[in-house]
């Protein structure tokens, strides 16, 4: 399996209980898989990983290429670093200044694009091509939905009794490759992705029945930048996940502090939007239901707004 | 061992590495023992149940009251309500909004009694009287001691390579199970007690070399409330501890800030007093390090006040 692939340096995560009252400590029906706890605080470094196991050591000299939101910034940068592999990240220019500074701490160059998701992939090939640099497309790459993946396996494999798993979704990788992870060991777990109100291409897309880009996104949930789905995560999402379902930013905040006060995490805004479905009654209360909290970079200016909002 | 008595529903909690800057991510030398991740949001669940056990069916059913700043509280009064034992907490005015709120949740009833922390077991005792019930003196009582103890037990099996134990210290109950139960496996580990610089008893009464009340207190970690040690843990403290050092409520607020921004866990100030005491090089930082978070439950309030310090 995927899992057992890989280095000892991905954290196997906990999965934790949630009761949002004292009094149903104990009785949780919602549990989260904290991969905020990961090492750089998310998940995306297990793709970082995956990916860089399937270049060549010719590919690894010239040094990657990638666009990212902030959290696959810090996974490749600290991949790299550890590896000896130069990480060039386009980056948003509304990017979160702790996520720049992380990015940056952990050995990567931050190449800032603008404001614009959707062409931020043209950089990516420019750049690369200007610097003789592989190009990495987060959007598109099979390698990286394997590593996704593993996260789901490490689900399935502490939870057995899951029934229904959520998940944040943004260009869909994430989604697409847990969904194809879970529900090939066990097409029974329903498998509900979320996106914010306002980002929420995917769900946009998932009606319209193709790819589709959003002209407006506005949300406290950074992380989940995309404007539209990527090709293939599109694919999966349409034939894998069993619905996508919206929330708002109050939701997202309220999740934030149920995970802070009663499981003592911290989750970014993008992180919480499961937990958030869950708990605002977006979706069933009374299945096993694992939602993951999918990362936990957020400044201090940020944790402050919502513990406000 | 005492770690394998335990019943399920207290979790093994995660040892986490802790790098203070991102580019120290993968060579860490502190780690942090997470029990503000046990249920109930601290270590003490682990010694309301373990002394639960030691009573017999006719005591049980008398129910149990104590003195707690807020965490023996929650422990108890969860352990109670598991199994159907009336739980009394005499705690101090001063205790935070949200500690009363979970003890009561968790169905405790909570006995104001003032602000006098020294003469709050007479009040338990009083109260124990006029209803009949068992009272417990968590202060003296070796049975918690021993449910403290797993705590060390834990740590020295999941880190083979500790060097240094940091403990936070108040009445000393906590430090004394563990020092003793580590030091019995590996007279090696150093052991240091950490309290506030105001809220330093222990420290005090170390230096005197016997039991030695302070008349001031003033610290914002309010889990840490003794104005003096109990007399058998001081007698542990005596014998295993190494040294106790103080942390000023800054360093307090830096580490809590440190643990959220870097491992996305959230301690209350009492729980980030150890490691505290390493990230302001109070102890070498060259040993490999665990600081013992001891709990995460803290007010939004207090919260903010540490993010603000």
């Amino acid at each position: 399996m995927a899992a057992a692939n890989l280095p000892v340096l991905i954290r196997r995560t906990p999965i934790l209980p949630v009761a949002p009252q004292a009094s149903e400590v104990g009785r949780e029906r919602l549990f989260v898989k904290a991969e905020n706890l990961q090492v750089t605080g998310s998940y995306k470094v297990r793709a970082a990983f995956t990916l860089i196991k399937h270049l060549s050591p010719p590919e690894l000299n010239r040094g990657i290429v990638l666009a990212s939101s902030g959290n696959f910034a810090q996974g490749f940068s600290y991949a790299g670093n550890w590896m000896g592999i130069h990480i060039v990240v386009i980056m948003l220019d509304r990017t979160s200044h702790f996520k720049l500074q992380e990015t940056a701490g952990y050995g990567g160059e931050v190449f800032l694009c603008g404001d614009d998701a959707i062409n931020r992939q043209s950089v990516v090939e420019r750049v690369a091509k200007e610097r003789g640099m592989v190009a990495i497309d987060t959007w598109e790459d099979r390698r990286l939905a394997i590593g996704h993946g593993t996260v789901g396996l490490e689900i399935v494999e502490d939870h057995p009794f899951l029934e229904t798993l959520l998940v944040p979704v943004s260009s869909g990788g994430l989604a697409a490759g847990i969904a194809t992870a879970v529900k090939e060991l066990n097409p029974k777990v329903k498998i509900i992705g979320v996106q914010p109100e306002r980002a929420n291409a995917a769900y946009v897309s998932l009606r319209a029945g193709s790819v589709t880009a959003i002209d407006y996104w506005d949300s406290i949930a950074d992380g989940l930048s995309a404007a539209q789905p990527g090709a293939l995560p599109f694919l999966h999402i349409q034939r894998y996940l069993d619905d996508i379902v919206l929330v708002s930013d109050s939701e997202i905040a309220h999740a934030f502090r149920t995970l802070f006060a009663r499981c003592k995490i911290v989750a970014e805004p993008a992180g919480a939007v499961a937990a958030a479905a869950y708990l605002s009654g977006k979706v069933t209360q009374d299945r096993n239901t694992v939602a993951l909290v999918s990362g936990g970079n957020l400044s201090r200016t940020m944790a402050k707004q919502m513990f406000d909002m």
